[in-house]
Formats: C-alpha cells, sequence, structure tokens
C-alpha cells in the first residue's frame, strides 16, 4: 500500500469509497468500510429493501470520522450472493459470518428496522462478539408493525418523487424538506453504486419482519438476553415501527436509554442525522459507570 | 475590573464562584453565574428543597466551559429573602423577576423537577424570553407525583448518609456509587456556601408541587402552549415523578426530544452526568430545523 493509498482511503466516504468483497460460507458479500484502522467497528445493519447506498452518508461518514464503520449487503441483497432468508434468525446468522470473514472478534452495531430486529438477534445469541448495541426504528420480538399498510400507502403516493418521502417522513414541511435533503445526499454517488434488488429481496425480507412482530416473546426473552448497553431510537409519529416499540424495549431490556426524536417518522435518524450523530457517539464513548 | 479579576471569573466554578446578589421586585435574590460573557444563559431552576448548592458542579461547571450558565435561589430559597409561594405561577413570576433584574431578555431554561415544573410556566408564559427548554424528572400540570409516599421513605432510612441517596439514586450498586459520588462533589465548597431550609420553604414548596399534579390540565392546555424546543429527560426508574411524565410530556409538546436514563431515579442528570451534559449540549447547539 502506497503513501497515496493511505491518504486517499483516509479520506473515504460512504460516496467515494470502493465496494470490497469478501467470500466464505458460501456467501459473496459486498462491503465498505470507512475511518480510522482502529477502535472498535461499528457495523450498520440496513432496513427492509435497503442497500449500502441507501445509507444516509452524513451520518456514516460522520459517524466514520472517530471510528471505524463498516456498511454491507446481507446475503442476497444489492451486490452480496447467497439467498435472502425468510426469517431474522438466519439474517442474523448471515451477519455474524460476514464479521468472521472480516476478521472482527468485538463489534458494536446499528441496526435500523428489519436491521434492529436483527441486531437484537445477535446481540442476545453472541454476547462476547457485541461490545454496545444502537437500535433505531425497530421493533421487538412480539412488537407492533404495519409493514404492508405503510407501504401501500407510500406506493399508492403517485406524485411523491420516492417512496422513502411519505414511508420515513412525516406530512410536515420541515420534515418533507428534511427528506428531500436526504435523498439528495443518498443519491450523491454515481459510479459503483448498488444494485437495487426486486421481490427476490423484498419478499423474503418482509415475512421475515412481519414474522418477527407477530411471533410472542414469554417474558421478552429476547431482550432480556441483551446484557450490552443499548441506545433506541425512534421517531416521534413513526407509522411503519411506531415509537411504542422503542419506549417498550427500553422498559424491558437491562441496560438501555432511550432517544426519540420530534416530528419526525421512520426516517428520524436521516432527518435529525447531526443529532443522532452526537448521541451515537456519546452513548458509544461512554465508559461504563463505576460500580 | 482588573486582568487578574478577569481570569479568576474565567475559571469561576460552581465550588469558587462568589455569590453575588441582584435586588427588586421587594426581593434579594442570591445567585452564582459561570461561564463565558456572551452566549445565551442558560438559567437553573432548582429541586424541591434544594438551593445553589444542591447543583452538581459536574454539571453546571461542564456546561459552563462554552455558555453563560446561573444558578440562583427563587424567593424565599437559601439566601433569596421573600416569601416561597405556594404555587408554581408565583415561583414563575419571581424567577421571571429575577432574569429581568439581571437584564436578560433571552435566555435558555433548565428546570428540574419542581423547576420543570416552574420552567413549564415560564416557558407558557414568556415565550420571546425562553428559547429552549430542558425539563429534567419533572410532571406536567396534572401529572403522576409520589412527592410525599418518597420523601417519607427516604426520611425513615436512617442509616442513609444523606437522604438525596434514596431519593435521587435506585437500589443498584452502580446507581448507590454514582450517588456517593454526587454528594462529594455537591459537597466540596466550604466558604459561602447556601444555606439550607426549613418549613418556610419546604412547605409551601410541596403544596406547590402537589397542587401542580393534583390539577387537571384539560386539553394539555399548558403544554400545547409551549412552542419552544424542548428536551426532556428523565431516569427510568423515578418514583417520585416518575418517567411516565416524561413520556406523556414528549407526547403533548409540538417540538420535544425524549431522553430516557438506564437504572435510575430522580436523580438521573446527577447519575449520568457526561452523558447528560452531553445531551444538552447537544440541543442547545442545534440549529433549527430548515423548513
Amino acid at each position: 500500500m502506497t503513501q497515496s493509498d493511505i491518504a486517499s482511503e483516509d479520506i473515504a466516504t460512504l460516496e467515494t469509497a470502493p465496494t470490497r468483497f469478501v467470500e466464505g460460507h458460501g456467501i459473496r458479500f459486498a462491503y465498505r468500510d470507512l475511518g480510522p484502522a482502529t477502535g472498535t467497528p461499528l457495523v450498520l445493519l440496513q432496513h427492509f429493501s435497503g442497500n449500502i447506498d441507501a445509507w444516509d452518508p452524513a451520518i456514516v461518514n460522520a459517524l466514520a470520522t472517530d471510528r471505524p464503520v463498516i456498511a454491507f449487503d446481507n446475503a442476497g441483497v444489492g451486490r452480496s450472493t447467497g439467498q435472502t432468508p425468510d426469517n431474522i434468525a438466519d439474517m442474523a446468522r448471515d451477519a455474524v459470518a460476514f464479521i468472521d470473514l472480516l476478521g472482527l472478534s468485538e463489534v458494536d452495531l446499528l441496526g435500523f428496522s428489519l436491521g434492529g430486529c436483527i441486531a437484537q438477534q445477535i446481540a442476545a445469541e453472541h454476547p462476547k462478539l457485541v461490545r454496545k448495541l444502537i437500535l433505531v426504528g425497530t421493533a421487538p420480538k412480539g412488537g407492533e408493525e404495519h409493514l404492508l399498510a405503510v407501504l401501500q400507502h407510500a406506493f399508492s403516493q403517485t406524485d411523491a418523487p420516492d417512496p422513502r418521502l411519505p414511508l420515513f417522513f412525516t406530512s410536515s414541511s420541515a420534515s418533507q424538506s428534511a427528506g428531500l435533503a436526504f435523498l439528495k445526499r443518498a443519491k450523491l454517488r454515481q459510479d459503483d453504486r448498488d444494485t437495487d434488488n426486486g421481490t427476490a429481496v423484498t419478499n423474503p425480507q418482509a415475512k421475515a419482519l412481519i414474522t418477527w412482530c407477530a411471533t410472542p416473546d414469554p417474558g421478552h426473552a429476547m431482550l432480556r438476553a441483551i446484557r450490552q448497553p443499548v441506545l433506541v431510537v425512534s421517531g416521534s409519529h413513526d407509522t411503519m415501527l411506531p415509537a411504542d416499540n422503542a419506549t417498550a424495549m427500553f422498559k424491558e431490556l437491562s441496560n438501555a436509554q432511550l432517544v426519540l426524536y420530534p416530528d419526525s417518522g421512520h426516517g428520524a435518524l436521516f432527518q435529525h442525522h447531526e443529532m443522532f450523530v452526537s448521541h451515537v457517539r456519546t452513548f458509544l464513548d461512554a465508559q461504563p459507570a463505576a460500580e
């Protein structure tokens, strides 16, 4: 690696970093890694139907200024090979396989929506692998979801330039305007953009999310099994996975803090990206409480 | 003022700053001001039975590194003269008189517990005076309080070195240990310490808080009148003014964000002081959303 390689890697952003590939467990995973070489890597687990380029560069690049950040496509998604499973447990298994292929023994996880369900499963099953957990716009096992109704509504809004405007933002002018700004950021990258997938990905993903919420979890066994520090984040008016999920998770988790944002929907993290980055950083940098 | 005066003022802390006095409206108010001379001042509104020296130096000094911070005794409290009113409206009137005496035309308010009730009243009545509002461990008008029961329990814990340990912290070892650290910080100042008051202050204060919570507020008129950005903060296990108050305020306020901390009681801000300072700073520094 030359000095020039190192320099260009230092300033790599979600929009400019090359997409890399790593293969094992029968899957060739697409990913981008950003940020410094040292520190606990933050692995991002993406939402229903999203790929690497559906992340907000404003969030990813800001977080990558002081920690390694890794965005990837899980099995079957984007340019990753393999089959998209129709259940959270298998998606968690594939994500752990990816983390393992990178040779990482301890990571922080940021799971958004569907990715938040996967993050819960991984954290519960792999207490040593996961140091801290950030759950955004997601639901506990047995939680409340309105995925299909909200999707149907969003895709009926034929005047919306992108279904994510009605899906992720409220109808207020401030939220819609933040939504347009997010879409602009997310569409900046032209070359080597990730592949958008069709129903071969979204059908099993929808089934996984709906089944996760439809499956009762007596005594909140999954949440109780998570002993890591957790930051739970939601928008005030998330129509897909309502904020009551966040409040419920906060109450059942042994060590969680809760942050809810005003006038925001499922994409609260994109709308309030500066505050979100600050909250994530504060949470990840916090030292364990003295006993 | 000499250079040396300015230098010593620059590094003044809650423990070292001189107590100052300002008189008007029939009251001589005791206060300490810290931090730089420019920026929107943050005025602190104290809890039931507390005076200037009941604030946590770790919070006040950290916030004062980049903004003016003013701690004061409201009428009748500590070394301020006058009568402690038995209702929130009159306490708000006195606090506004104090702010007015300092010649401040725009402030941020941080109200803790009883101080949070006063802060709500001021913000609702003085939309131009209050820029942003931080409500910690408090309740809306008509909210839920268990003041007397919790006080009775705390004062029955005769083995506790300070009633604030059972009042403000949970029974976990982490919370109790954070409580002892807080008490140590709050007791550092020896000279020119504020006066602890007796029942001439606590009786009317208790009546004010209990009446505030016992008075229904149809349609949450008070919260609806608050149009400023609000940061609502609570501990997960606040026994005096439960966290459900915070969730309810978040839902009714037009522009609020909610932060709840793990394994913490009424004194969540003291227990999680580093995170709290970071959250307050992020909130106060945030630019208004683009419309």
